[in-house]
């Protein structure tokens, strides 16, 4: 019983059945005629004009907005353990060619406007320091949280005043979105934000996530920047029909809220355990070792997130026969 | 009727069989069993104990090789023409973080050691010049010519001797073993050849390409470049089944002869219309624009490749029928 | 008797003594008073408002250029001979983060409209080929040619028609000068070029080079990698004052012309066996092996350039009579 | 009355004199006879064969040091507050191609092998992780502590078994070990330091600082990147000869002990202002705005470095007067 992560689970049949439909020749690249209606379709969503390419995995989506948005001289602020900052291996740094994550404390990897503008103020405007050029905020995130729309319009604000660019890592995307309850346009470009890192893998697609600028200006160099990072595939109509068929009648929030769903049901059994409050799909529990031990005797699996602490993942697919188990092994630590 | 490209074919059944049969949970990454299986796969083709790993496209298999053999202030001897040079948008420079393709003459696109040396013996040895590091070859070439395993050992003996590092791009690699007949070991390794992209996605496979190195010694440093360029996709063995599918009772080789037996057909019927012996899966033919637009009001799709030249090019899956029309198209001009 | 080249002579008189002046205590990096008069002081010389910089050396000012005018994922067109090309060890690619230099032909290692235009015109505009940014010449040429204003101008309008920007490369824009007898401004800005390296180590400096930006959009970002790059100096006002003393009573045109005429002295001599008109302050001259080693046992010491090639540089300093020695000597070969 | 730093201070008369001693023609770079005897000169001080090169900044020495320690994916353990970190621009990030600085706690910006290690014991290794490669300290560090050898070869047995090289920054290494009374070897690669950037200009030198490398591995690597940043000038003697003149009769340490002096007669009147004790020649002082506002109007010029507390500064030629009139003025705070 997998709550290691969501990152892995199957692919979702509606996705699997979109690559065989478009199993069939057409132009290379993204010169096909699903690539070439990913605009349109997430304009729709978003009730704005975008601009959206594919790429095979979030840290690329990620990395990309930063090199958009950030000279190799220049600083992106982000959370201490935001995502770019610990887990892709150094990704920011290559896309960007050197530019430096400055980080930002904020509870439960949540940034508020005066997290961020606490690192900005620290820095001397002069050459010695790196100066910040843009924010990076991830939701939900990598502790389960989400950001409601008026949360991410002030942190919009900063960056408008300050003349930043503002990326929000939506790896998690879905389940912020069905968490909160909001429009998928209030909470990013309403807000302030100029790009998003659209994440599908950990929600049902196979090896598609959309990068979205809600800024035109800067599509056309990322799609060199794509090239030159060896992602642009030759067969893009195989990740196009993934991302269409995750927006098709709202299958990406239906899988959001299913993860959710189970994530509350584990978070009702913690009670007391919880380290943060349970908003979307993750659940982080205390547990001493042997309570640890126990749940993986009991055949759980799952991360061991720091001592005394472990975390627990529901995804689209999540048994509920496995969440109803779990949560009553919980609930009998 | 398609001939402008290999790579944009529909994904062989059985391809997508092999996908539908790892739609279960498994580790992420490579740590599933399918990844794991690969270098025994791999070092059963190769009869000798290789390294390799998946990437979503050729560029970052080849790209991920010059990095782990040049430092950013070194060179790679390659062709004028060689794809790494003109078609991947400057990703070799990206990933190697500036080194400097040096660039070598050679009829069809095809290498000598005597092409190599001139190239690197202009250079003085001191530190106003970039040095080079290694020798990158395509096989087949970009013309459609193949190297016979003497050839390449030839280079590699150079290689050995001047201490550089030699990478083979094997985009059409299966149409070169096909075409020469010879075994994959004694074009590769036993050549001299320390590292082989090995092209899946011209040849039958979706989004799958391995980096195949023959010394163990570069493949740490690569997993950690793989993951830095965005490129570890997280359900991983959506890859690798990819590649084991293809490799699976030959598979990949099988569709490099259909290929190749396609543009031998052209070929037979181009006759002196050939710019270069077709001995893989490329036609170039000499043809005036009213020819090529002739060629198009009979319905056939293909790439201007330079003035009063076309190039033809026959995949894996190319409709007999086609062939035999476009054959028949060709000697009736 | 040294003609090997004119990067290593002595330091003129007046600059040392201009570095002695600045010998107290004064504001680090570039906020010192000589530092700060720069822009006025290379505004007056090239009537029109200027943004300059000190740097170390010729192949920072280059690369700084560089890096402002071409992104990563772009492309500087130069001539297949240039320094930046051959000379610098890598380091366009280092500044840029690795933009490519696109090779274009040219006599005498001078570039027109056409050589430039047959360059960017062979590359289709996609993403798979790296496009143009920018146009770098060096004026006087490596083969010691230099541009008139027209000349360079005509290459002007071919990047204003093409949205590129304009570099040139005035290690010997003294000789340049000296030898055309335009304005600087002529020969610069109003013929369309963005920035210049405007060089006076060779001319009797001793570690100072200006860049000099005719547009101030580029300027800021230029401190930022100049700090970056580890060249901004804490004691900068030595540098500067090399500079002022370089400009105070055109200095650096009187040495130009030093190092002109004694190159003409010599050309007078060598008649025939000049490779290229010398119209700077170097010498190309057709010399056997046999021809090589007599001068050499003579005294003089110069660079093989080619075989069957020597190269003799006359500098600002060059003893008369090692001039006259040497053009007796040519003359009796 | 200057107490800012000591990086403006003007140029030794026997440096200024050793420059005009050069000031003939030789052979470029560092093909000369003073740049060829570096490597001799700096062997004898450090009592083992050393390879070193000079460079024009502290920045270019520490990150050609880190760029040879450290590959591009990797990480280099440093202080928080360290120079490389907050001071140069992103120099690392640049030199290194994009690895990453990880960030350690220490007292008065000193580090201990417990600190060092808490940082790396924090990384998991896998490919998500960016993984320590090397150790930075700074001494004396920017807080004006210093280093005994047996807290350095602490470091040094740390890094030994970790694998990782060990750098050190000794912009005020003259400082340090005019403080601590030892021999320059057994602070430095006695103790397992790798590579040392041993400062002169903020102690009495223009604009040359030795890059030392212990280890001899790494020397050709620097050279070609020195020359690929940009920082190979060609009139090398120039540089060579300020270091050599530092090092004749151990002007360094008499100009560090002077410095060092000074630093201490102000400690003295500080009393318990002092933030932190005062090693070297730095004394960072707690004084309120008030306070701050009257040492200014009295005359003197110094660093608001944090709120409270000033930074002041001596140097080799801090006048005496204006260090006993400062005193002076601290005590009657």
């Amino acid at each position: 019983m997998r709550f290691f992560s969501d990152n892995a689970a199957p692919v979702h049949p509606r996705v699997m059945a979109a690559m065989a439909d478009v199993d069939v020749l057409d132009t290379a690249y993204d010169g096909d005629r699903w690539s070439q209606s990913l605009d349109a379709r997430l304009s729709e969503l978003f009730e704005t004009e975008v601009r959206a390419i594919w790429v095979p995995t979030g840290t690329a989506a990620n990395c990309l907005a930063l090199a958009a948005f950030c000279p190799p001289y220049g600083g992106v602020i982000c959370h201490r353990d935001a995502h770019i900052q610990n887990d892709e291996g150094g990704a920011p740094e290559f896309y960007t060619h050197g530019a430096k994550l400055m980080l930002a404390e904020g509870v439960g990897a949540k940034l508020t406007p005066a997290d961020i503008a606490a690192v900005a103020d620290a820095v001397a405007n002069d050459v010695h320091r790196v100066q910040p050029h843009a924010v990076s905020i991830t939701n939900a995130t990598e502790y389960g949280l989400v950001y409601r729309p008026d949360e991410v319009a002030a942190i919009g604000d900063l960056c408008r005043a300050r003349g930043w660019r503002f990326h929000m890592d939506g790896a998690r995307f879905a389940n912020a979105v069905a968490s909160v309850g909001c429009s998928p346009a209030d909470v990013t470009w309403r807000a302030g934000v100029d790009a998003l890192s659209f994440g599908f893998v950990k929600n049902g697609a196979m090896s598609a996530e959309a990068l979205v600028f809600f800024d035109a200006a800067h599509h056309d160099a990322t799609l060199r920047r794509r090239k030159r990072a060896g992602l642009l595939l030759s067969k893009g109509r195989y990740l196009a029909a993934q991302i269409l068929a995750m927006l098709e009648q709202d299958l990406w929030l239906d899988n959001g809220r299913a993860a959710n769903a189970g994530a509350a049901r584990l978070a009702a059994a913690a009670g007391d355990r919880l380290v943060h409050p349970v908003q979307a799909n993750e659940v982080f529990l205390r547990a001493t070792p042997d309570e640890a031990t126990a749940l993986r005797a009991a055949g759980f699996d799952f991360y061991d997130w720091a001592p005394g602490e472990v975390r627990l993942v529901t995804a689209w697919d999540t048994n509920p026969d496995h969440i109803a188990a779990l949560a009553t092994a919980i609930a009998g630590l």
